[in-house]
């Protein structure tokens, strides 16, 4: 039971998404998801710090591979095309065997308001690792902020399409997206500017 | 002590968060809000349901703000200036009273990593209901989506610069740093497109 078990991980994670769904997050235990798995409560701390780490460990993987993708990106590549690069390479932690589990993975943060603070400091997380990084490339501040915005809309958005579309990889699907996203920004016409203020920051704060 | 006080809510708010400052959110009791404030724990759940409304119970007026300044805007305004209406609208809220709590809020959400999760729901809360008002007024889904980002954004930059702005408004503030993020996206360049699949839906979820 306690010897080392090679996809015990994915076991877990799997046993944990489905009891979230059928019992709610809040009602599921550490030694249940173990048990669910056929694995000891000891396993599944070798591989996550808590139950909340099985939805949300892999954000620092994630924020990562964007953040390494728009470091690597080619010189003279737009904002918009080291994003796009950025979400190809996210890609390849979303695999064929993955899809599944967004379905499940899905209805179990749809279920828990806690759950869905979380989710939405993900996404300030992803958004913030993408605006870094293009910060370092030379973007400017407000390009860097609106060009991650649009990176985790898209990367929202080609989740959606890749979980429901079995025979395409998730990074064309989030740069279709992005590319959507783009050419909809030549549709917002002009804010009504009412003063010339002095441009301070327009840096994004978790405080407002 | 359990007589009507007609500033009760705004004492029990500044009492709030300069303990949620001095000694940590999780620290803080209702029971020692009120003392602090000169109140009874019975007035405070008159105008509050709890700890965290202290911080977020402003949210679904701010909402209600923005929406109804979108389906108020008049025919024809662009997409972008129905978001700077909303901004300005959201202006009758951030009164010169409210300037001096904004930094001990801040304060307090930075040190808590439960409130910053609340924090960037918020933003989904006040993105979602922009983004609805404008696809009301018939605004096209994914101009929807970018324009109620921006629109966030805007938020915050605004929220940001009139903290330490004392003789301006919040809305010109704000509209002003919507127009520069507006400009920003004549920079970003294009998205490397890889594919033509047919476009699904682009509308944001709580589960990616």
């Amino acid at each position: 039971m306690a010897r080392w078990e090679p996809d015990a991980a994915a076991r877990l994670e799997r046993a944990a998404l489905q009891l979230f769904v059928e019992r709610g997050y809040q009602n599921v235990t550490v030694v249940e998801i173990a048990e669910q798995a056929g694995l000891t409560k000891a396993t599944f701390f070798r591989h996550y710090a808590d139950k909340r780490a099985v939805l949300f460990g892999g954000e620092e993987m994630l924020s990562s591979l964007l953040a390494e993708a728009v470091a690597d990106a080619p010189d003279g590549a737009t904002p918009l095309a080291m994003v796009g690069a950025a979400l190809c390479a996210v890609g390849t932690a979303f695999t064929d065997e993955r899809r599944e589990l967004a379905t499940l993975r899905a209805q179990a943060v749809a279920q828990d308001a806690g759950l869905q603070e979380r989710m939405a400091y993900k996404r300030t997380v992803l958004a913030e690792a993408i605006e870094r990084a293009l910060r370092a490339r030379g973007t400017a501040e407000p390009v860097a902020l609106v060009a991650a915005q649009l990176g985790v809309l898209a990367f929202q958005a080609g989740y959606l399409r890749w979980a429901v579309t079995p025979d395409q990889g998730y990074g064309p699907l989030a740069v279709d997206a992005l590319a959507e996203l783009a050419a909809a920004t030549e549709s917002l016409g002009v804010a009504q500017s009412t003063s010339t203020a002095e441009p301070v920051t327009l840096r994004r704060q978790s405080n407002t």
